[in-house]
């Protein structure tokens, strides 16, 4: 029989998942599981400036890639991290949550280490994890193969975090396996009759209607479905709107596109072609506050057919296990010809650039900035004023769009995005980041440099915590904090210093301050001349200036 | 009856522990508490730059105030700081964590709220607190006062977390209040008959031993008894020794003080005077690996007296409810008159400054900044090697020790210095922090300028986790990161910015890197002549250097 370590046959499963970066800080209960990864020759470690960050970059990863993995030690590392692996248990992204724990010996003695609670309670940490996990293992050496691939597994086919704890001695453990057979990593079959009655009564409900429309949401993106939910746009010609988590699903250059829908903060003529709709078929939806303009969104139930996961609703009925992923090239494939009378009016765009100031209001900067973005390229935007602007922006062809609108963690997008970045690095990544949740998180931008990552990073300005003084306090001392020299970012990590530059370290071209839309644009020129260097431009906007959606969602949430 | 809102009581029953300054991060659902600390006119907002290093920083600042509070939002906030909070209650660190949340009607309807995992659960994250809360309340609007008041006096007397979650329609809610009675702050009555027969038998064993020995630990510092403990010291005149954890309890210039004792960490010498005893006094002792040289600590039972938080007990026998707060004053109030006949050799010392080098080392550098150091500062070691270092190093008068022995999370320092700073304005603050530890929550340096405090910074750079590389993988690139210009922190937090300084920001005096002793001892120079500003040294250390008692505890403990 094959033999080989439980550290290796945990990162040859990773593998098996299309992990080739594990992300995470080491700590002294997992350090031999980082020698397995370094020593791997396929695995690259994450080297990440802190625990909460490594669980933004594992989420961004998998959402480029299908999904993520980060390595903890045991309480201090896993607990720092538990932020980061919430949100992706709560956005379907599915990561898998790897502690290295202290030996087992030492947990049956109930031994008072270090990073414990002194208790002698080895247990109480992965009680706190189970909460936001959809498996979790604690291994021994008789259950740790068939843990760590269940694990992996239900996790994967879940689109859900997945925790594996595994005390430092079992690391090196050998043991023999009989022949590993591969992950089973599709859903479950759908059951047959019911999918077979199911397409039938949609195809019965589009046959009837008169104005269909396709509403395309996050869930789409999860499952990687977006060759399967263009051939059905394309095929169908129904006038299809994406919500703001599905934005990027949907190839916005056909002619049957309309638009971001979400509810009363869609632009003003899109939420009203919805509204004349007598059938709204739902692609992966996702009715959270932040995603349906506070639930304003849709039609009645008895007009609206739900594509989800693991499920399908028509009208009002249920057809539970019925799970898109097998579902929709069916229903694509059963739909009648199009029909060729279907015709558009333009579409409609948002406002057009102001021109009345040289400053770089939100106006402006969503209207200007997708000049610059080719097609596959990867947009980060940071949950607040970046994510409400990135909502109605032009978007090219294949890109990916990476936001946390319903988890809505500060700080995410700067980890999120070294993820993403790693994942494919022939994809450009623009990262939108507000100058408060920088603060939170920004010690990642080190990472970038150390990885010799090539991301184009826009540090939006505004001096203070705009969407928290919007939605209450204004003039308020909390919403303020120190002023920081973001511009000198990439200086202060290192960027010039010799000892970095000669280990591997991004070049870097553009990093500097812009508060006219003349240096703006100078910048963006200068940036789009060297897409193989890093670039850092501080955005300076006017204090209370903020993108329409935003300030309507807000005008609608009070005390929510 | 007096009416007020839930939230006004909240901050007055902080207030009633000490709890002056409140830290956290503004979030959506906590918005209007935080306008009650603002208006307060007694309550300070910490102003953090995330919540995992409020959390810290609300540890630091109980440690010097003896209560300290964080407010976070529901979810992403509260979370993050669950590494922090989990730090708290396994040190004995009373903390209490307020949880701003979703309205009460949201969270009946079940609504699909940002923050939350879109699953309608809204007790899920209370779930995970509770195990590292030693009390957790939801507020009702019926149960909010008793709840509020249960929960800070058990985590105050208990020295645990306590956490309270609050609907954010609650906090602005008027509730007519019974007159209010002041909270019960004091731990239980010791059991009467009980503890006379302790106190009875403690003082028969000291009358029969010949070589009684005193060992005071870190949980004397959480009762604050330090005025207790030292009466007790100098009135039985017995030889007299700290564990790490209780570093600064114990005045180091009385005759019969005798050094710090860590098992077979400990100096020689100073070991072999423990193992010569026949009575060993252990008041309030943590018996954790780090603080115990991998229990290699202690005599056996049989000769063994432990005065702890909640219970004592003597040789083998165990007197439950006998808590040492009220015990030790009785104790040494019984204690016969001290015998003459004692006398000490001279203390055992580190070893002296070797002068082979003119670098920076541990040896030099732990044995010469006690120059600097003047009575009642504080000093704050990261985890680590600066943690190790202190051990031994000769301390100032009334000066207090804050390090993480037992839950050990690197980056704790930086956030617990800007709460011990805050804690007490009149106190000057050193913190010792590796380059490590310093990238995870190095932004909090930043709330130092903010809030116009005044500490002394050492960033120690040795270029990798030193701990680790001894630990395991010395050449190992995942010990490794990126260099960063740390001597430029302070500027590029924006300490030389208008913006900053014309609102408060601290002065800054020195700001720069020293490699040399020379340098070394300029900038210490130059620093103690300007006590009213902020400095910043950034130590260059050898890559490998180590403090002598950090190598011998990781000699011992492979694979713990």
């Amino acid at each position: 029989m094959p033999s080989l370590t439980i550290g290796e046959h945990l990162v040859k499963r990773l593998a098996e998942v299309g992990v080739d970066t594990v992300f995470g800080v080491p700590g002294d209960y997992n350090m031999p599981l980082l020698d397995i990864i370094e020593d791997s020759g396929y695995m690259t470690w994450g080297n990440n400036a802190n625990e909460l960050n490594a669980s933004y970059a594992a989420d961004g990863y998998a959402r480029v890639k299908g999904c993520g993995a980060i390595v903890t030690t045991f309480g201090v590392g896993e607990l720092s991290a538990v932020n980061g692996l919430a949100g992706s248990y709560s956005e379907m992204v599915p990561v898998i949550h790897i502690v290295g724990a202290p030996t087992t010996k030492s947990q049956q003695d109930k031994a008072m280490l270090h990073h414990s609670l002194g208790d002698g309670d080895f247990n109480v940490f992965v009680k706190m994890s189970e909460k936001i996990s959809i498996a979790t293992a604690q291994l021994t050496f008789e259950n740790a193969i068939t843990e760590i691939d269940r694990v992996i597994q239900t996790a994967y086919t879940s689109k859900r975090t997945g925790y594996i704890s595994i005390p430092i001695d079992l690391i090196m453990a050998k043991v023999d396996v009989p022949a590993v057979l591969p992950l089973q990593l599709l859903p479950a079959k759908n059951p047959q009759v019911m999918q077979d009655i199911a397409i039938k009564k949609i195809i019965e409900c589009i046959s009837h209607a008169k104005h269909p429309a396709i509403v395309v949401d996050g869930c789409v993106l999860r499952h990687h479905l977006k060759k399967e939910v263009n051939d059905f746009v394309q095929r169908s010609g129904f006038p299809t709107f994406t919500a703001p988590m599905g934005k990027g699903a949907v190839d916005e250059d056909v002619p049957n596109y309309r638009g971001v829908y979400t509810g009363n903060v869609t632009l003003e003529g899109i939420a009203a072609e919805i509204e004349q709709a007598d059938l709204l078929i739902e692609l992966g939806s996702i009715k959270s506050d932040f995603n349906t303009g506070n639930f304003s969104y849709g039609l009645d139930q008895t007009k609206t057919i739900s594509l989800h996961s693991f499920g399908t609703t028509i009208y009002h009925a249920e057809y539970p296990k019925v799970g898109m992923v097998e579902l929709l090239p069916l229903l694509t494939a059963a739909l009648p010809e199009r029909k060729s009378t279907l015709t558009f009016a333009p579409r409609i765009r948002p406002a057009p650039i102001e021109n009345s100031t040289e400053e770089i209001t939100h106006n402006y900067l969503w209207n200007k900035v997708p000049e610059y973005i080719k097609p596959n390229s990867i947009v980060v935007a940071e949950t607040g004023t970046s994510e409400f602007g990135v909502f109605n922006m032009q978007s090219s062809k294949d890109t990916t769009y990476i936001s946390q609108i319903l988890w809505g963690s500060i700080g995410y997008s700067v980890g999120a995005a070294v993820g993403a970045a790693i994942a494919d690095r022939s994809r450009q990544l623009f990262l939108f980041v507000g100058d408060g949740s920088f603060q939170l998180t920004f010690q990642e931008i080190s990472v970038f440099l150390h990885h010799g990552l090539t991301p184009v990073i826009f540090l939006l300005n505004n001096d203070g915590y705009l969407i928290e003084k919007l939605i209450h306090g204004p003039e308020r001392d909390y919403n303020n904090y120190q002023m920081w020299q973001y511009s000198k970012t990439l200086d202060f990590f290192g960027a010039h210093l010799e000892r970095n530059t000669s280990t591997g370290c991004s070049k870097v071209g553009f990093e500097s301050k812009v508060s006219t839309r003349q240096e703006f644009e100078a910048a963006m020129d200068s940036i789009s001349a060297q897409p193989d260097k890093m670039h850092f431009v501080e955005v300076v906007m006017p204090r209370f200036d903020a993108p329409r959606e935003l300030e309507l969602l807000v005008a609608t949430s009070e005390n929510r």
